[in-house]
């Protein structure tokens, strides 16, 4: 081995960050025979350089400021692990790239707020890490079904999500009960509001869509709903029509534009991606030529981000360079509104049990030209709140918001009703 | 779009070979831009000039010899559809080497037995649709999961026996009624032998293996057994075990070298792998910082191969380019005798229903120190054959083979017995 060593930086010696020191160091060898040479880390930038974080940093040299990595000239390539959309990730991210140095992020954040103008900045910047962990889904979508004209990508792009639903529905629990759990456990954060209510798989599916429809990434047009409204009694009643209740993003490719959505979806349980549980993540993406393709793994945690990072690494060693969002010129493809999605739905209802009630409910779908596939009528209690679950052919979201509001305003109807889109995967 | 055109090669136009074509002519746009420039197909050599394959050959050259389309100086890489190890595949994917032109291929059965000598002769080798059609595990393995020491890769190989195995379980059928029905509907070839008895999966494996542990490949090691001993009883039995029987190609990294090895397997229900059904393929890979990595979709079909030939295509338009192996110096791992194998088996047997039979079964079995862990005796007709079923704990192959020996010889043992490999995947 006689080419010269890649030297790297890294900002921000958090999970990510000390994980890609590790990794770099147990894995060096076999590293060094993928990438055609050494990949050493030469610099770092932390908050506090005294913490202990299970990696030796000597002979490095330390950077109070991770911007200032971008013009040591010693460095090939930062490695930015530092997170956000803001603040010192963009401005390291920024420098780096002016000063034309390569730049590998686990940030999905970044990417999906600024990433159409970092790309406009030129220079090479990678970021397998940003969408589902260890699952090299990235590179599976740039290049490996580059040839297809993809009509559907869409996944189980956050672990803690799944990890809730999944416990939800093996133990019968609540929410509020498994969040609590799941925080004490390590696999929610104190503040859960980033993944519980869909922010980051909305960053995720952005970053997807923009790569699968060669457009610039759009994360204002994602629609958002987490999961929080999900009840332990639609997880019952999902499984008895033979659905699981999953947290999706989901990007389709009309005629007409591109729709990006994440929300919880009730998938049929023979679907290979209802099976997906707990921690793990996946990533579905269906073309004209390849068919329908699964990627599935772990979408979190240091071991499996590090991986993803280092495959970019040793990309850049070897030369492999792929254009951010996959190609040079992009399309200008519309993103289309939500109101404008065509589903089939699941709405559940607690009614009071008074004759009438259901003929109320039916008339005003059929007013809005809604067209039923089942109704589910669970339990008799005279006067009193009992559960109706009602399934829908496919119609329009907006003709559903029109008769949800209807329905919600039914003096018999006393919980706003529950709506799970339904999905074919 | 300024670049040149790449200029390609098409040798072959079987069902690959004209999915390449079509591939190429309806996705155009998407692909130029992908590759940063146009793809074109200029050259073309195939059987019969005058046949009609649903592509237009109009302002191609056409060879009758495949081997002359080396030396065209207009063709920038050669792509080779013929299929076999030996002849003209050969003698061409040799050519064009020689001749410093990359070459692209889908042939499994050339890169298993020459792989090795092939790579030695230097130049660019690329072979995404040699496994797993539209599935990019050749890219993820060499690529995306580089930076793991991978201790395991394993997958569904091979189409037409997941399909006979996956219809004889849904419908009860014996394995002889599936295949002539597969044969009838396209899903098997007239000669079904090198899906059905496992070389195709082998070769398959013997490249992921290959790949995954950076050393020569090595198809001579692979142990071998198709699917045609699975019997109807067998698969019901599985089935009330909590076991899916699939044929698996398993490559396992231990510290004394590598085994690979076809076979059908046991994989408990709840496995991801277990899943996978029909037609489709399935490949994991097991590394030190990924976690476990599953990648399911089309392995065989036009479209699929043709997607995989066309993305090795874009990557070579754009340059990015992987040593053959993942490496340029490969590990001289030694390769693991299935003696060695370690592992848990199911046992079928066909008794004579007699007193002492199941005391002379495991007595042999604890003469062999291989411990039970559990049987299952169903029906009893004195005097009559009934079966009886075992399962053991971990035990070596080599005590296996001998027990099982001991176990046909015994003569209340009225056939000879079924055994299938439990693997925990």
């Amino acid at each position: 081995m006689t080419a010269r060593p890649l030297a790297i930086a890294i900002a921000g010696l958090g999970t990510v960050g000390a994980g890609v020191a590790k990794l770099l160091r147990d894995n060096a060898d076999l590293i060094a025979a993928r990438a055609g040479r050494p990949i050493v880390v030469t610099a770092i930038s932390a908050r506090d350089r005294h913490k202990d974080r299970g990696v030796a940093t000597g002979g490095m040299r330390w950077y109070d400021d991770p911007v200032a990595l971008a013009d040591d000239a010693g460095v090939d390539v930062v490695v930015e692990t530092i997170g956000g959309s803001e603040g010192p990730a963009r401005a390291l991210v920024e420098a780096a790239l002016t000063a034309g140095k390569p730049v590998v992020t686990a940030n999905k954040a970044l990417l999906a707020v600024h990433g159409a103008a970092l790309a406009r900045m030129g220079g090479t910047l990678a970021f397998e890490a940003a969408v589902a962990g260890g699952i090299p889904a990235i590179k599976a979508i740039r290049e490996g079904l580059a040839a297809n004209r993809l009509s559907r990508v869409a996944g189980i792009l956050n672990g803690t999500c799944n990890y809730v639903l999944t416990t939800m529905r093996e133990r019968g629990l609540q929410f509020a009960e498994v969040l609590h759990e799941a925080q004490k456990l390590g696999y929610a954060e104190a503040d859960p509001a980033f993944d519980i209510d869909g922010v980051d798989a909305a960053h995720k599916l952005a970053i997807l869509a923009a790569l699968a429809f060669g457009r610039p990434v759009d994360l204002a047009a994602v629609h958002i709903e987490g999961i929080r409204g999900v009840s332990a009694l639609d997880i019952a009643l999902a499984e008895e029509l033979g659905f699981r209740i999953k947290l999706l993003g989901i990007a389709t490719r009309s005629a007409g534009g591109v729709s990006t959505r994440v929300h919880p979806c009730m998938v049929p349980k023979g679907a290979a991606i209802a099976r997906v549980e707990g921690v793990f993540n996946a990533v579905v993406a269906e073309g004209d030529f390849c068919g329908r393709v699964m990627l599935e793994g772990r979408g979190a945690g240091a071991g499996p981000t590090a991986s993803a990072v280092v495959a970019d690494l040793i990309d850049i060693a070897r030369g492999r360079l792929t254009p951010v969002w996959g190609a040079e010129a992009l399309d200008d493809v519309p993103s289309l509104p939500m109101e404008a999605h065509v589903g089939a739905y699941y709405l559940r209802l607690m009614v009071l049990d008074r004759p009438g009630v259901i003929a109320d409910v039916t008339g005003i779908l059929r007013d809005e030209r809604i067209s039923l596939e089942s109704m589910l009528q669970r339990g008799r209690a005279p006067g009193e709140a009992v559960p109706v679950v009602l399934t829908t052919h496919d119609c329009e979201e907006r003709q559903m918001r029109v008769a949800i509001a209807r329905i919600a305003a039914l003096e018999t109807v006393v919980e706003p009703p529950a709506l799970i889109r339904i999905e074919a995967l």
